[in-house]
């Protein structure tokens, strides 16, 4: 296709796609004239991952172009290098408020956790330091008596939800009338992976604050406190 | 006790607690002498929240401002709007992304959904623009065709969340080993609330990270994809 094509099938403009030419994020189309080149497919697919991490991701051209450098290397989209690149913002500040003892400590503690559950995961796992922060600054700005046993309610539920998230990566055009992810594309997978990360997260954190209201409502016309 | 002692307890400078003093996030102190104030429990909770407010719910000074003038209205910890007001980052540029349809159409499924739930939401809840803001999301960047109805795998798995998470709030003595919510300190209650809101919200989806590696290290053992 020509690069007016390109620009109408991906919604980056023209003038967008000439400056992701340059800078690298994107190769250029085959020439086909001294003033006219071809794009194919995976033109297409890598100007929807980079539109998906600048709007939903919120990565930076500098972000991006690290991240499609990865895909370039070969780097597999679900590897937690490529992934953790597009992960939602981290809990900012918390070495500040708890000092580095404060966030060691948390650190053991969720590695007890994680192996009284039996899950495997990497030390270098962003997740892991996620949880780790969040314990630190429950202590810090709630109860120092906390532990990480306070999160174990927490796995039987979201265990559910993983196995459904797996199930519609896998098995997409079943369950939500999806297409499944191709691995010879691995820009659209990890499109898929990102946005599923970041915006079925999302979605979770809204039922939870739904779930809430509905729970505190009903409380409230049963004339309880909270 | 004394402006010092305030300080020490709080984990707020003296010139911050006088700044915040001039600023009216905090009554000034009983007169006692001339050039010394005396500090109650309530200075110390107004203190504790508005740390809380600016080091994990990430608001301005004017945001804390506009919460605890609320708070001096009287308008309970609990209340939609003072909770709102430290909610979660919301997901950023979806009208330039979808424009004003794709949001109304989003608005409206998820209006539906709730019904089929019976969930009893109220039409100004922070959360229930949030999941119209992801579901609109979702289908211009990943799907025209996914509907709210992909989010009724979650319904489940998060209302049981939610009902541990009131527990903690209402029994946090027994679960926890916490202090449960005492309603005379509304500074407390409103802490507490946020805290939860906010570093619950982010272990929940860090063990959400969690169990996907774990799954997926499995897989991967096991020689399967993804």
């Amino acid at each position: 296709m020509r690069v007016s094509e390109l620009a109408r099938e991906s919604g980056v403009s023209v003038a967008t796609i000439k400056y992701y030419i340059r800078e690298g994020l994107l190769p250029p189309g085959e020439l086909t004239a001294p003033n006219q080149a071809d794009y194919g497919e995976r033109h297409l697919d890598r100007l929807r991952l980079i539109r998906a991490l600048r709007d939903v991701g919120g990565l930076s051209i500098e972000a991006i172009a690290e991240v499609v450098a990865d895909l370039d290397r070969g780097v597999p989209a679900e590897s937690d290098s490529l992934l953790g690149q597009c992960d939602l913002p981290r809990l900012a500040g918390v070495e500040e408020a708890v000092g580095p003892d404060g966030l060691a400590a948390a650190e053991r503690e969720v590695g007890v956790l994680l192996e009284w559950l039996g899950w495997d995961v990497g030390d270098d796992c962003p997740a892991r330091a996620e949880l780790a922060r969040v314990l630190a600054m429950l202590r810090e700005f709630w109860d120092r008596r906390l532990g990480a046993e306070a999160f174990l309610p927490y796995a039987k539920p979201v265990s559910e939800i993983v196995d459904f998230e797996r199930g519609v990566l896998r098995h997409g055009e079943m369950s939500l009338g999806l297409r499944p992810l191709d691995p010879a594309r691995p820009e659209e997978a990890l499109r898929v992976l990102m946005l599923g990360s970041i915006l079925f997260g999302r979605a979770m954190l809204a039922l939870r604050g739904l779930a809430h209201e509905d729970r505190g409502r009903r409380a409230a016309a049963a004339g309880e406190s909270v």
